[in-house]
């Protein structure tokens, strides 16, 4: 049995980090040279928070779901320019809105700027977003790329509505909460595989053709899988994480009330007791040191953090099995190990 | 001689009011079935400004040029929804970074909703205006619909940007200011001008087209001069208006210290002593009524408020003129007769 992700163990997770990186850069370079314009200072804060790095998956999904067609060629890295825009402008507006006053290890955009010029920093990379899009569309003939983009702008809006009223909220049910973070992170994964499927190999080679519809509809389960393994495990970090590899204090998203897969399965699991003193913490910012590291081991206990990896994985090996029916290039083997990659991350 | 707004006075203003009014009905319907989804609150959200009410002078502008090249169909007004739609964000946003607490007789999103869900009502908005465009764009084939918008949305968010640093600045040239407002609104009337002759007339009938290049350049200067003479009508209004037509406090810009065509014109033709007690009003939240009143009375009689007329009907002119090779339909008379009226306008 050579299915899943044990298939393509050829391809190891240093020559998948390594292309990732080498993708990263060129990324980092188109996006550099869009981000220029006057008022130079209203760049200069659109261009911030790019700057300060960051893992570049999004742009990376596209491109590689558009190899799988073809050549990549200077249309298909707008396409993964747009969404890696339409990522940062989210961070920007949704930082402000959750008052975070650091990411990356730096102050936020806010808080370097000021929350005016941070909400049309947001704006303006919104705009250059759709203007990368246009562009590839145009010269590539790919109908779709600039709808699929307007279609994930709104389901990531939706999401973050969505995640933010479930913090007032007392509990949400696993099927809410599945819908929020497809909303909210997976389909923008989903519309990175898309459009890299849309724009992919039309214009590289006559012979070549982008994806069908049948190839379209598997794109965006790998894409949509891709993004549900990568948020849970994000879930799982953010409790369970080592903070040295993640860079986000432990216990975080406890301390700050928000409903993940872990206090959903919480909820769910725990005794009365239990659940009494995992709610003293939920939320609550003076929680100390001690009470969180009491609550975590009470989550171990109940295997919470056991069931957040096989939750992740399954989603993954969805992923994996979407791109089936693919040639078994190394492109796809890459493409795969990045789902094992994304449910198994340590940071 | 028959140049100019005299040609088409055939329209009068009562049959030009009538026509928006009509077409404004039609995309206040579109607008709301288009402004539909789940959350339910986030949507409600989106939909209230909207749902105030406005000229709606955008999309009519955008109807109107596209009627030019045929007749009008579903996509055309796909189209001008979309600018209706980034019209309605930028409000929404602008709002909150202004912090101003009332817009069309009502309390601003912000106010009525929270910061939080604002900034995602306008991202909504926003993400609906390119929704609108890309289905134009693929309905008709007709490429450009999305870049200019895209261009429009970043020229915008520039001249929002250019307008609140003005605030802070001591003085701003009239090369700056008229940058600034082709920016923060005559970009969108140039975008919607020029997508309405790119929609327009492809669908419809077969024997019809597009506007070719020349015509498109012919639209993009009548939008844009209109939206100049629109924008300095707006500042006349805002210092010699009737508060009780145009709805806002007299003396509001000058309080607010906003750099308009009137406090430029006044730092130019003041004397020393005039220019003091100019400044003693411009920005001073505390300026008595009385106070004001003088200072508009020292306006007048620098003959500002003569001038600003004059300057808005120049704009007005060269818009009308711009028209003057499309065939001499109504459906002209009456884009020449908009441009008349956005410079005389009382509200």
């Amino acid at each position: 049995m050579e299915r899943g992700i044990e298939k393509h163990n050829s391809v190891t997770q240093l020559e998948l980090l390594a292309s990732i990186k080498a993708e990263a850069e060129q990324i980092d370079k188109k996006m550099q040279s869009f981000l220029v314009g006057e008022p130079r200072d209203l760049y200069s804060a659109a261009y911030y928070l790019p700057s300060l790095g960051g893992k570049r998956m999004r742009p990376y999904v596209t491109i590689m779901c558009g190899r799988m067609f073809g050549d990549v060629d200077e249309q298909l890295y707008l396409s993964a320019l747009s969404v890696e825009l339409l990522h940062n402008f989210t961070l920007v507006h949704d930082d402000i809105m959750d008052k975070d006053e650091f990411r990356r290890g730096h102050p936020t955009v806010h808080k370097e700027y000021g929350e005016t010029v941070a909400i049309l920093a947001g704006d303006l990379l919104f705009s250059k977003a759709f203007e990368a899009a246009s562009i590839a569309e145009e010269r590539t003939g790919a109908a779709g790329i600039v709808r699929q983009l307007s279609l994930a702008s709104i389901k990531v809006d939706e999401g973050q509505f969505l995640d933010i009223s479930f913090e007032g909220r007392h509990s949400v049910s696993m099927e809410e909460y599945l819908r929020m973070i497809y909303l909210k992170t997976a389909s923008l994964y989903e519309c990175s595989a898309l459009i890299g499927g849309l724009t992919g190999g039309i214009v590289s080679a006559a012979s070549r053709s982008a994806a069908n519809e049948n190839q379209r509809g598997f794109l965006a389960e790998y894409g949509k899988n891709l993004g549900l393994a990568f948020q849970i495990r994000d879930d799982y970090l953010g409790v369970f994480g080592d903070a040295s590899k993640t860079g986000k204090p432990v216990g975080n998203d406890l301390r700050r009330g928000k409903k993940t897969l872990i206090t959903i399965m919480a909820t769910g699991l725990a005794s009365g007791t239990q659940l009494t003193r995992f709610e003293s913490v939920l939320g609550n910012s003076l929680a100390t040191a001690e009470e969180l590291n009491g609550v975590i081991s009470m989550l171990k206990e109940l295997e919470i953090d056991t069931k957040c990896v096989v939750t992740a994985k399954e989603y993954a090996e969805k992923a994996v099995e979407s791109l089936d029916t693919f040639p078994q290039t190394r492109v796809r083997a890459l493409l795969q190990a990045l789902a094992q990659y994304a449910s198994t991350r340590e940071s």
